[in-house]
């Protein structure tokens, strides 16, 4: 990872995350056809890949250009007949149920104090009502730097039976582990920007046998993120739509990076700088997220200090890093830091370093 | 543009196509974030060149991270409240009427025999029935080389009152005037892979006013292509969802370049290659698209020697070019070059002399 320069902050917001030069060569080899054999030969080597990052053995891989805001919408329009229980405990948990909204879908939230992680009992009592066909989780609240107990919560979803788990690991996937199978994840979608290291605009998703059934039954679902036309590509290694080739480069280069580290080192290195950015927060801020669900790839630190967050982060910026002010009604109340992708935690200790020496600057 | 090499392919297929080394650079340039003044600064920049590429005054501009195919569905969701007409005279007009189907909305097709430009008339005969409040044309269709007489439809959809007018420009942005406000186009979508030359998987759109009217009144319309909620934030100069930042990069330069030629100058450098391409093919092949309608991006020729076009299409890259064979059910029966974004008549004569070895060389 490159040390702070003059013309370049290095980013350690909670997304995007900063990118090896390695990967950003990858954006920038020249084009070729998406519908060649070049392509095709790339996606055959990309989707065992992310299957195995996924946790997932048959599991269908998407590679989709769009955002992960575009995956919520997918997750939601193919798999939600009946109504959509959404758990929200932060920022983005609260947009995903927006979206379910604004897709015309039935769906109720069930709303958890910010900062702390959704009950799976809570979840469960919500599905013995019988309303509920989906449940639309955020695995790690990127807003709060909350990681919500996914396997509780994925039991307490299985023994209500056909109910549909779509999880959203946009700043999990690559650096808390989220298997897919394992979980009986129907939809999990996730950014390349965060835990993956990659420039964002491109999103991936694996899919399950029932998310396609359910996807099979759906009408005015729309064509851009219908899974069965998806899978009728994709089932042949090709891209549905015309696909951001660069992204395609750098991911499968990223993954090749991925596993040469190991997916247990990988989140081992992301528990370690978790444990990192808490114990700096020791006599310095409180943390925003309660003990038991606090995140390993986002830190979210309470103002417990009353900094001007903005004046701070801006200091920080000063000596080249990104940080980031807390998010939307947590600004100035918290500040976070993103330790993800390919940060390691010498990476992080030149981070908080800086981030003392600001804190003397402006005598805090 | 660069002369073929062993190890790349020139691109003069229909889209993607070559991608100048200064913009691939522009894709490898460090990530920024996306909420701050620097990405601010970019997009109010941006946003005037767009608008003067597209010929609107006043239009709201939106950058989205997706492909074409996504905007086609952003733009029947957000302004089709009764039913649509869409042109049908080629493939990818084929597949915007079916994005419509997949939407849930009402749609009929127009059919066009392909290779025949849409004839105003009938636009307007089939306005004249009152039963649409949108016409869902592709300005080029890359599928038949075939430019549509926008103009000419556009005065068909304006004198029927309350029309919206939605404009495929996917491979006319950039190579081939579109007019927004001239035409009173009500949204003009386009990727960035055609005739603007930068990697694909992003793509722009102008929307007008009364798109925007529309939009406020839909319900159910999604959220990752609502039209209103992407105002709120380009309105202040901002990326609703994480955008492609490289993309957004590689567009700003790109458009200073374009508009360092000229617009005009730009035109007719497409012009003067769809009249080389158009030459080489007398005496050769015959020409799939009707004579007052043929594309200056995109020279779609029948195969008129019965070669085998996919043994052509396979020598040509042989010698460092990409070109395509015809589309979907049009394979074999024709061949496709694109000469458009950044290619050159000299770089085009290069192309030529190579189709021509081929033929020689496969005794055609």
């Amino acid at each position: 990872m490159p040390t702070a320069r003059k013309d370049h902050k290095v980013l350690y917001t909670p997304g995007p995350t900063e990118v090896s030069p390695e990967i950003l060569r990858e954006m920038a080899r020249p084009v070729i056809g998406h519908r060649g054999a070049e392509m095709q030969e790339i996606i055959r080597d990309l989707v065992p890949r992310l299957r195995l990052l996924f946790g997932t053995r048959a599991g269908d891989i998407f590679l989709t250009a769009c955002s992960a805001t575009g995956l919520w919408e997918a997750a939601l329009r193919n798999c939600v007949a009946r109504r959509a229980l959404v758990p929200v405990c932060g920022a983005f948990s609260e947009r995903f149920y927006e979206v379910a909204l604004a897709c015309g879908l039935e769906a109720d939230p069930l709303h958890v104090e910010w900062g702390r992680a959704v009950p799976a009992q809570a979840v469960a009592d919500m599905l013995a009502t019988g309303r509920y066909d989906a449940v639309a989780l955020v695995h790690n609240e990127t807003s709060t730097g909350v990681t919500n107990p996914l396997p509780e919560i994925a039991e307490a979803v299985r023994r209500q039976g056909d109910v549909a788990l779509l999880v959203d690991a946009v700043s999990s996937l690559g650096g808390i582990p989220v298997e897919v199978d394992r979980n009986g994840i129907d939809v999990c979608l996730a950014s390349v920007q965060k835990c993956l290291a990659l420039p964002p605009g491109f999103s991936v998703c694996s899919v399950s046998a029932r998310a396609l059934e359910r996807s099979a039954r759906r009408v005015g679902k729309g064509y851009y993120f219908d899974f069965i036309r998806l899978k009728g590509f994709f089932d042949r290694n090709m891209p549905m739509a015309t696909p951001s080739i660069g992204h395609i480069f750098a991911l499968q280069t990223q993954m090749k990076r991925i596993e040469a580290e190991g997916f247990e080192a990988r989140y081992a290195r992301h528990r370690a700088m978790g444990d990192r950015a808490r114990a700096w927060a020791a006599g310095r801020f409180g943390l925003f997220a309660e003990e038991k669900a606090r995140s390993n790839t986002v830190t979210c630190f309470a103002n417990t200090r009353r900094i001007e967050v903005a004046r701070f982060v801006s200091a920080v910026a000063g000596r080249g890093y990104g940080v980031s002010n807390g998010y939307g009604r947590l600004k100035e109340q918290t500040f976070r830091i993103g330790h993800m992708g390919d940060h390691t935690v010498q990476g992080l200790e030149e981070l908080l370093g800086a981030m003392d020496g600001v804190l003397q600057e402006i005598g805090a």
